[in-house]
Parts: C-alpha cells; structure tokens; sequence
C-alpha cells in the first residue's frame, strides 16, 4: 500500500493555494452581495436523514444521492442490540428444523438438521461479536429464503428481524449525503419554523455530492451557492435577484452578459391559448431547444408531438418574438388577450422591469426570453437564466420562483424565490478572462530571507513590525541557501523580499526587492515598513 | 411523512444566520492570522478511498469512519457489470449442482437441484435488473457458503468473484467521510510533491465527521482548524505556532489564556533517567494526570503500573517542577543531566523561549508544563496545549511537531509540526465571556419601511444609494403593517430603519431611527447616507 501513489476518488478534487485563493475570490465577493442585500448565511449538515432527501430528486435523482453507512450507530449500539437479537436468535436455532416443511426422509433430516446449525454458527458469531448487525441481517435473511421459510412461520414479526430488503437498507444505511441545498433548506425553515422571522431571506455556500457519472466539468462533489426568499410573493424580490446577478458579475469583472427572464405563467398561458394546456411540457421541452435546434427543428419536434399545423401557426410568432423587451411584450399580450394566466404573467414580467428601471443595471443585459423553460416543473413565475457572451460557456446562474417549496415537509402555502450561481463555471469564465485580480490579501506580501541564524535573530523586529501593520509577512528560517529561498518567494509569488545578509546588519541599510519589477534598494528597516504600508 | 417534523442526523447541526455570524468572526479571524504568518488554505474532498482512512487512527478510529456506499459506481457502470457477471452466473448455475459434493441418493439429487436452481432465480433477477450488485453479491456469497461450496471447487478465481468479505465490503463501499484533516493533509502533500515549494505551509477549515456516541459538546460533524508545516525542522516553526495562537486569541478578545509547551524529548529522557524508557507509556499517561488526581493519584498508578519507590523518589522532583520556564528548564537540565535526548529537548524549549523573548507575546502566558503528553505516539518534538483561565473548559488548542508525517503514504523523511484550534470550545468560551461584537458587517445595517407601493418606489434611489456605498440595506417589500416591518428589523437586529410614508414623501424628509437608542430624526436622504457613511 505505501508504494501505492495515493488519489482521491473520482469525481472530486483537491483544491491547492492557488486556486482557493481565486475560489475565495469568488465566494467572497458573491458573499458580500448577498448580505448587501439583506441574505442571511446558514449552514445544514453534510449529512441529511435519508426520509428528507429520497423522493424529492424523482428517480433518476434518487439514485444519485450517496448514502453514508451507520457505522457508528451499531458500533455504540452493540450491546444492546446483541440483547435485542440473542433470543430471536435461539428461537431460529430452535425452530428452523420444524418449521422447514419438506418430506420427511433421513437424508433430509439429516440436511436440515445441518443446515439449522447454519443458525447455530450465526448465533456463535454473534456472541462473539465477530460480525456486525448487517451481516446478522445479511446471514440470517439469505438463510431463510435459501431454506424457503417464512419468517412468519417462526412466529416472530417479521419487522423484529428486520428481513424485508427495504427494512435491511434502512438499518445499515439512514444517513445520506446533501445532493443540493434547496430540499436541506426545505428542512430547515419547517423544523425552524417558530424561530424563523418571514420573510426569510437565507444564502448558503456549501458543497453537494451526485453519484453522478464523472466528466468534464461535472464532478461528484462541488459546491453550490444559492440565495432564496421565502415567505414573500413580493416581485421586489425577483428584481434584487436581478440586481445581484448584475452586481456580483460587474464585481467579479465580467463587461457582457445577459440575464434571462421568462415565466411559466406566459408559458402556461401560451399553451392555453393553442388550447394544449395538457400539452405544455411537450411544448416548453421542445421550444426549449431553439437555441439548439433551430425554427425548425422545434416544429419537426412539435408536429410529433401531436401539434398541428394551425397550432404551429398560432405558435410561430410568440417562438420568433423580436424586439426590445417591451415591444416582445407588447407582441405577447396581443397574443395572450385570451388567456388571463398568460396576462399574468406579463404583467409580472412588467413589474419586474419597473423595478429595474428605477434600478438602473451595471453591466447586464436584461432579456425576456420565452424559450427558457428550465426546470419547468418546479418553478411556477419567474425563470431566470445568466449566460456570459464574452466565453462560449452553459449558464453561470439560474432561478426562478417555486410555490410550495416546504409542502413536502408538511407546511404549506410558503412561496419562496430563488437564485443560483455556478461558481465552477465563473471561475472557468474569470480564468478564460484573466479577470482574477494579481495581488490577494490572502497571499504572502513579503519574504525575510536571510543568510545565517544571526540574519534570522535580526529578522525578527522587522518580522513583528511587518505584522503588525497586517502585512503577511515570512521569515525563511536560517540554513538556507538565497537561491532556494528566492525559489521560494518565486513560487509562493511573493511580491516583494527583504534580504538580511552581514554587510545588512552591520549598516542597517537592508535589501529590499521588489520581485516583479526586479529593482533592488537598500532601504532601513523603518522605510521598508513606510513603503510597503502606504 | 409529510406529518412528522423533520429533523437532521443525531450529533450533527444547523447553523443559524446569528451562529453563521459569529462562527465566521472566529474562523475569519483565525484565518487572517495564519495567512499573515505565511499559511495558505487548501481543500481536501470530502471523501477520501477508504484504503486512504483506514487504519491510520488505530481500531478504534477505524470503526468511527463513517463509509459511503457506492451508489454512483454501479449505477453508471451496471451494463458492464452486467456483462461481467452473467457468465460468472452461468458457470453458477452449471456447476452448483455437479460441485455439491453430497452423498448421491435421489432425494438428495432432488433438493439439490432446487437448491442449485437458487442460481438461476439470481441471474433472471440479475438479468432483469431487480438487484444491485451488492446485493447480487450479497446472495452469490451467501448461497455458496450455506451449501458449504467453496468457491474454487467451481473453477473459478475466487477474486473474480469478490466473494471474500473485506472484498464484497469493498465493493459496496470504496469511500469514507475525511475524520481529521492530518492523513487527507499528508495524502495531499504525496499527491501532489511535485508542485509543492516546502517547506510548504498549509492551513485548512474544514469539517470532519466521526460516527462517535454524541453528547454534550462532542458532535459527529464538527469543523476542524488546522495549521501544519512540512519539510523544515527549524524551531522558527514552533516560535510562530505560538505567536499565531498569542495573535488569534488575543484578537479574539481572550484575556487570560496559556499556551502550555513541552516536548517528547524530554518525556523520553525522564523515562531513560530512571532506566524506564520501554514504560514511557505507562509514565506518561500517569503524570498526564496530575491536574485530576494529584501527585497521590499519580505515584498510586505508577506504582501499580510496576515503578519503585525509587523511581517515584527521582521522578517527584521532576513531576513538581517549580518556578518560572528558566527556573523549571534548569531544574530539568539537572535532573536530565545523564539522558542526551532529555538534553536535547531542553535545548529546543530553550531555543523556542530565545525567539519568544524577542518576539514579546501580546497576551498569553507561555508555560513550560512537562505534564503535558498530548498525542505522545504522534508527536516527536515539541507538544503544545492552549487553555482558557477565564473559563472552565478543555483545551482549546493544542498540536506539536511529528516527524514522519507521510511516511504512511511511502514519502519518508519529511518533517512536520502544527496546531489546531477548537473552534467549538472557543465558540462557548467567547459566547460565555460575551465577547462577540455587537456589530457585523455580515448583517443588514438599514433597513427602508413603508407604507404602500408609492413609498417602496420612493424608496428606491435611496435603497441604490446605500448599497452603492457598500450599507447591506433592506426594503421592505410594500403591504405589509408597519408593526410587521418593525418586528422584522428588531428579529433580525437591524440598528438602523427609515420610515418613508405620504408626509416623508411630501417634504422629502424622512424618519430614521436608531433602533438602539430608539432615537428618531427627520432627515434628508443624502443626510442618512452622509450619516451612515462617515
């Protein structure tokens, strides 16, 4: 094993200084919008029962959730439920020959009898603690079905042993890992419900696990950075998110990109005015591929879809939108005059826009996109969607508003509003760019490098001074050559070195460097500290 | 399920924006002060392999590693597991029969045959995809063993099969949550050797679980706060470990605190002098002791342990160390005077005392305590524990220097040394001597009330206005009582809210009030940002 060059699992990553630096940068700076705007931090644990997360992600979902082992639970649970199993156990050992109803020749006997020990070996084990109560579970569930005894038949409640598969699974594993911060934050506001002041508006930062098939740019553990508002159908709060969008990016450097705003109410209502209200994943799933796909395409994909062409008809205009935001939204009340859900949400769409013309934008471009139609199913006003146009690259943040979003915890009626920003992709947008700022405060400013232990001592009033004025400062401990401390304040990329040397101390003229440019100075320790603290 | 309240696993928690506030306010400061002594973050994955974890914390760490089950792996893999099995099954299903090797009667043959047929049941439900493959292993393995069929005696390679225990347990689960951030740290520092500049010194922040009994303060999800150095053996190091902890605690507002030193060396001289050293154990578990039971306590368990009167005679002096660090260091040179490494220990003390002599400690007391025996088979040199005297609580603190530290993972002879704080236990302290502060950049500072949509737009340029000078400031979304908005800025400690309705509207005068003082004043919109900015 110890020749064995150590990895970590697939799918996850280690992060070095260097890029917690600008993962910092990030986080940080989106961060401190959100509290700009008033959203509060929490934190939930990396674990969740397994009853909150499975069935909230559908099937497919599901099964990407990881589930953690309860090793610990029967490890301090042994006793007693070495108590618990002893006499069930007996009863088994005992019973398992009668209640195995097979023909009653010798040779079978003779089987069943060795076969019952099977039990017995169990049993001793047990006793023994040589297995764990998933392998009791395991050894004694097999034995029975190989032996085709109904546990019922042992006259013991089935749910005591604990045989059925599903009670199996949930006694060896009730833990899983967090698979996305909203169903955790779902958790959270119901169990916290009488502390929580509505409206609630929370962030969180935190990583998220999917046993998902690694692949480029999809990982198996990576951090999520959500904000959500519940308790406010407000549409101020679908205008911050806006707002935010455009603040953090502008923030973090970006000169282009758009934000996309639709509603699934205008897609409600344009499904209801082709009379295909029944109809409408079919027609968002498929109108979701313009981009992709073409004007084309969608109609090859509606027509087999069951749509006609009178329906295509009445649809093309609304797809091939064109204009400002309010000329498509002038189109689109024409085109919705019948549907008063539809009219809704324009006049959502509307209110937003108000808002953010009283909220002038940045950088962002704000556009009214009725093609977005992501996560159709959950969200129930606004969609948003962010793409940067200066990087060919997916979506960099999306939202949208949500009715009901503890309705699966048993509280109903809280609307809630949400926004997300990918921040694997925006680190991969700000290294495309080059737009991760080159000095950090999280970095080594200055490097003492020094000759022998006397250049070390001497070092050492500079070094507290340095510090004091907050410069994060280093002392290259004595006994190493000045090429490997260079080396080291080169990789570290220390901006500036003090050199310590005999002809320094004896002058108390020290050499000051500074690393980028490559201009040496001899300054005093008093000079170095006014220079570099300006 | 919807009825029952949710909760999150036992032994882990939630953090609520007020504890996110002043969890933050510890980490960040901690942070700030590594990163000014040359520390720089990195991250580890959550899970490491389990072959990573396992068997690094002796058996009883081992069973509190918490493993994840393999859920992604097979799924995403199932159709070549699938192909890989089926003719496993097949050869199964074959042989089982032929490999019994039971007396030959029909009746035998007859049972046999079902038996064998147990097979066939397992490869169509394999077939049809109703079963995993832990389970499919689950049911191969128990079948063999019940028919007593070793698995060679079907010609197959028994590790083609995983049918060995460990083998099938680490099918199912290749992955375990990190349990300290030590052995992700040395895996890292192997990994990646290559890209690293050493000596390389890291920090991390970051949480760890252990499936441990939880009870009052010992949690199974809690954030470690590491800080470790490799690949110098200077006493530079141990010097700024202990300026670091005098630094974070001090900014932390403690006022009366310890910084406890001792070293392995002079443990093992103590031993070597009373020509005990294969006891060194036994001795110092013993003196460990001293605070709880007493020097009677002590001499009571050394003599039980098998030491003499004439051991307990040398030791006492040694054991009651009075005086100050010199005084103490010269009482141990005497009684060391015949051990080399007990020497050398006081030598490195010393060394460590010279640069803290000129590098004056801000607040803590730094005490030479030989009792102190911390972690004795992890570390080699120097050994650290930090304690409150404000409060009465654990260590809050503590590390020391390792040699070795990924000698685990086959890279001998890198040298180590580094502490960690209790964030928890600080947290408690911190809580208990209130020494929070009342104010926060990370919450909102202004809160905008109103009356009905005409205020909320009025509000707007000044909502604008303050963000743009960097205030986290709220609107209140229009409609709601002015209790309610009230009782909102008052929940969420807001200290500052302005009052904009029909007369502010009209004379452009707004009300602010200190939410503190209670205080309320009429005043322009540029006057509160004025206000607010200075």
């Amino acid at each position: 094993m110890a020749s064995i060059k150590p990895s970590v699992p697939k799918g996850t990553r280690d992060f070095s200084p260097a890029e917690m630096v600008k993962r910092n940068y990030i986080f940080d700076t989106i961060k401190s919008v959100f509290r700009k705007y008033g959203y509060q931090q929490i934190e939930t644990p990396t674990m969740e029962n397994s009853s909150t997360l499975m069935g909230k992600y559908g099937e497919e979902g599901d099964k990407l959730i990881f589930k953690v082992l309860d090793s610990g639970d029967y490890i301090s649970n042994i006793k007693q439920q070495y108590d618990v199993f002893l006499p069930i156990l007996t009863k088994l050992t005992n019973n398992a020959f009668k209640a195995a109803n097979i023909p009653g020749n010798e040779a079978d006997r003779e089987y069943w009898t060795n076969t019952g020990e099977t039990f017995s070996v169990v049993k001793q084990k047990w006793i023994a603690k040589e297995i764990d109560l998933p392998e009791l579970l395991r050894l004694l569930e097999i034995n029975l079905k190989v032996l085709n005894i109904n546990p019922d038949d042992l006259g013991l409640v089935p749910t005591e042993l604990g045989f059925e598969s599903k009670k199996t699974t949930s006694a060896i594993s009730e833990k899983a890992l967090r698979y996305d911060l909203t169903v955790p934050f779902a958790r959270y506001v119901v169990q916290h419900q009488n502390e929580i002041t509505f409206p609630f508006k929370r962030f969180q930062v935190q990583p998220v696990w999917r046993a998902d098939r690694p692949q480029r740019g999809r990982y198996r553990e990576f951090y999520q950075c959500d904000a959500d508002v519940v308790g406010s159908d407000s549409l101020l709060n679908e205008a911050e998110f806006i707002l935010i969008y455009d603040e953090a990016l502008t923030k973090l450097g970006l000169k282009d990109f758009s934000i996309k705003i639709n509603n699934r109410k205008i897609l409600s209502g344009i499904a209801q005015v082709i009379d295909k209200a029944d109809n409408i994943i079919d027609l968002t799933v498929a109108i979701d591929k313009l981009d992709k796909i073409g004007l084309d395409g969608v109609i090859k994909e509606l027509l087999e879809k069951g749509f006609t062409d009178a329906d295509i008809d009445k649809l093309k205009p609304v797809i091939l939108l064109e204009g400002n935001n309010t000329e498509k939204l002038a189109s689109l009340r024409e085109a919705l005059a019948q549907s008063e859900i539809g009219l809704k949400g324009c006049d959502e769409i509307e209110t937003v826009f108000g808002y953010i013309e009283r909220c002038p934008l940045q950088t962002a471009k704000l556009e009214l996109d009725i093609t977005l139609a992501r996560g159709l199913n959950y969200y129930t006003g606004a969609i948003f969607e962010v793409k940067t146009n200066e990087v060919n690259m997916g979506s960099i943040g999306g939202g949208g508003r949500y009715d009901d979003l503890t309705g699966m915890f048993g509280l109903k009626g809280l609307t809630g509003a949400g926004i997300s920003f990918g921040a694997d992709r925006i680190y991969d947008v700000l290294e495309e760019l080059n737009l991760f700022p080159a000095d950090s405060n999280q970095t080594t400013q200055v490097l003492i490098c020094n000759f022998d232990k006397d250049g070390e001592l001497y070092s050492l009033p500079l070094l507290q001074e340095l510090r004091r004025n907050n410069i994060n400062t280093e002392l290259y401990p004595a006994g190493a050559k000045i090429k490997k401390q260079m080396d080291y304040a080169n990789n570290k990329n220390i901006p500036y070195v003090v050199v310590i040397g005999g002809d320094e101390i004896q002058t108390s003229l020290l050499t000051f460097k500074d690393m980028t440019s490559g201009v040496q100075e001899k300054l005093t320790a008093d000079e170095i500290v006014a220079k570099l603290i300006q």
